[in-house]
């Protein structure tokens, strides 16, 4: 490939640009959907794309398409990622994604012209769920499994609700009597790790074959509450006791089962929380993955035994409400493999690895040939204003990238 | 005794009159120190105690004082404790011993006149540290520790200075450069258990031999918070799995090494706090308690390091900080045998053990003979409107100090 030198720099430079849409005074970016920020950020990524030569279209319900068209119409190649972020986050998680695509997209024409089909990218409206308690908004719409009756009665924080910000942002919701396009053939989304492995192994580039499925809970122990002082142990129904013996083992048990599982007790809270009170309830939660489904079963099933004989032995009434459960979702074989090999030729150093985390691409694999690439994230921070990828690995995801949106868009 | 079978019911109607003072809508008893209802509560005691024919009189910083005067004035059995209770407290705790006195000085009156050396009952302004972060302003006053300097400064929750709200109630700092009273020859104070030890052993009496020694600690574990899906789990440092590992394995060796030893885990805290991110830290308060010194210094020494152990194992960060240390105060040995043989004279059913929680009694116990009486609280229930004591139990205990006080007070 020519010209790869100042890739590093102008990708690095159009992720600072489009962190100023929303730059958050308490730090890093705050682009929630269909806010004045969001609106600003899409309008701006729209010239961008105008600018460039490429069509720039939104669809209904704010998610911005830009389109290298091709000979044949009718097919089309997808790749880039969400525009939102959390609060406070960083300048890479999704808006990477859509950068290196229009980068891509504008290297690819220069370089060769109209393809054989369409090769378009997208600035999705929504995945983070930050702003309201949905997410995929963007993907799910794409692909047509998001239902108005999904957002029609959820608000913000503020109490603003959904379908008042989507109206005022000047956008509203698909037409759910029509079916989703069928002209997609492939997606590839570009993103950061979120994650250490490649920073860790030294690895510029990351070719994701599977993404998790996970599992989430909400365990609640009730025990007894009682006086700190007077009430002699044998006496005693401690929750928090009994949970931290519940989360140690499983977390333990998590560790000897090994790599791809992982188990998070993220969350604790203990009532009435004051020290001198014996907690009465402790309450926490478990977020387990795993990338294949039967092994996610087998150990949240163990977990779950082993948590029901330790509140037993504690003489404490223990509930489980298992809130999500989603399966792993594979990437499509033949896209991975055409991804590997373009890496091989032009000998980036990278690796085959599962993703940890959920991304748009889970929602568009079970419809549509889906692969991911990665790129290192400095100690894997995410979701964070310290998120940071060195701009010679922003180049290699993007020059990957170019190498397989060339096999999926210009080869008959 | 004569006349004891209405001592029940009398016992019983006075701790529900003198409950209304502060009596809280959202349940129980809310009358913290200097406020309207702890004034009004004060004015009525000493409006019974004056129509009971004793000799009622405020110190200076608002403990009120109920005197059955003895032909040697210069010598004071006393009696009494805190009439101050926390948020939504019960109408026992600290009330009864100030009503059991106020009944046992008026039994004394009727039954045996004039006593050798005076015999007063207390209703201590304050000793829970429910409105100001101090407690013991009643006894330490008293027995003269307390010092201005130690609440010049202070406010209440809502920002009201603590030598505005005594004044506003109409008192104000003892003199001290006097000294403090020096006619003090013991002090027996009747107290519900706080705990479910009376209860359980079906006994009606408890003759307190020692308060417990009592270490309370906050331990902040710093691991690294990180991306609950994409960091596996060797490349972690969960501050709540190192967290729960301690907990469990300390409270653990609490129970080998057996009462009196008690630990309790009251508070924790995780940060960030959230499902899908492995905690980077892990807060939690550590309360352990025991009548030795020396095994309270022993297992304390022992957890600490056993702790420092797990830190290291898990590669996280530890400071452990120490924030209250109180030894044992054990009970005056004579009052002690003085007492029991009151009660093994009167066929009560008693039984020797330790106080558990803190009371007025540790402040007076180094410089006046002092011992506790208990009387069995419901389910151990205290701190809560639903604390109870049956009134037949409420009715040993003033039996019990009616024969201590007799014994104290009226022998040469």
């Amino acid at each position: 490939m020519q010209n790869l030198d100042q890739l590093a720099t102008e990708t690095a430079d159009r992720l600072e640009w489009l962190a100023e849409f929303g730059k958050d005074p308490q730090g890093g970016v705050s682009r929630l959907l269909y806010t004045k920020e969001w609106v600003e950020g899409q309008n701006a990524l729209k010239e961008w794309i105008e600018s460039e030569g490429l069509e720039a279209r939104f669809d209904e319900v704010g998610s911005l398409f830009g389109t290298l068209k091709g000979k044949n119409t009718n097919e089309t190649v997808l790749t880039g990622s969400h525009v939102d972020t959390v609060k406070n986050g960083g300048r890479f998680d999704g808006a990477y994604g859509i950068v290196a695509g229009i980068l891509a997209l504008k290297y690819l024409k220069k370089h060769f012209g109209q393809p054989v089909r369409n090769i378009e990218v997208v600035s999705m409206a929504e995945e983070e769920g930050s702003r309201f308690p949905y997410s995929f908004w963007g993907s799910k719409n794409i692909v047509g499994i998001a239902k108005r009756e999904d957002v029609e009665n959820i608000n913000d924080f503020d109490g603003v609700p959904f379908v008042q910000a989507m109206e005022n942002a000047g956008f509203g919701f698909r037409d759910e009597s029509k079916g989703p396009r069928e002209d997609l053939k492939a997606f590839v989304e570009v993103h950061v790790e979120q994650g250490s492995v490649l920073e860790t192994e030294k690895i510029s580039v990351g070719v994701v074959n599977n993404i998790v499925g996970q599992r989430r809970y909400t365990v609640e122990i009730t025990g007894e509450a009682n006086h700190a002082g007077t009430t002699p142990m044998g006496y005693r129904k401690d929750a928090v006791f009994a949970a931290s013996q519940m989360i140690y083992e499983i977390i333990s048990m998590s560790r000897e089962t090994g790599d791809p599982l992982v188990t998070t007790v993220g969350k604790i809270e203990a009532l009435p929380n004051i020290v001198n009170v014996v907690p009465g309830k402790a309450i926490f939660t478990i977020d387990v993955r795993h990338t294949d489904k039967e092994a996610l079963v087998a150990f949240t099933e163990q977990m779950t035994a082993k948590m029901q004989d330790i509140s037993e032995e504690h003489t404490v009434e223990m509930t489980i409400d298992m809130w999500m459960d989603e399966d792993p979702v594979p990437m499509n074989q033949q896209v991975v493999e055409l991804i590997e090999k373009q890496c091989k030729d032009n000998g980036l150093n990278y690796k085959l690895m599962h993703s940890g985390a959920g991304h748009d691409s889970q929602i568009f694999a079970p419809v549509v040939p889906t692969a991911m690439l990665f790129v290192p994230s400095l100690k894997g921070i995410s979701h964070n204003p310290a998120e940071f990828t060195e701009p010679t690995d922003l180049a290699e995801g993007v020059k990957a990238l170019i190498g397989a949106l060339y096999e999926l868009g210009y080869k008959e």
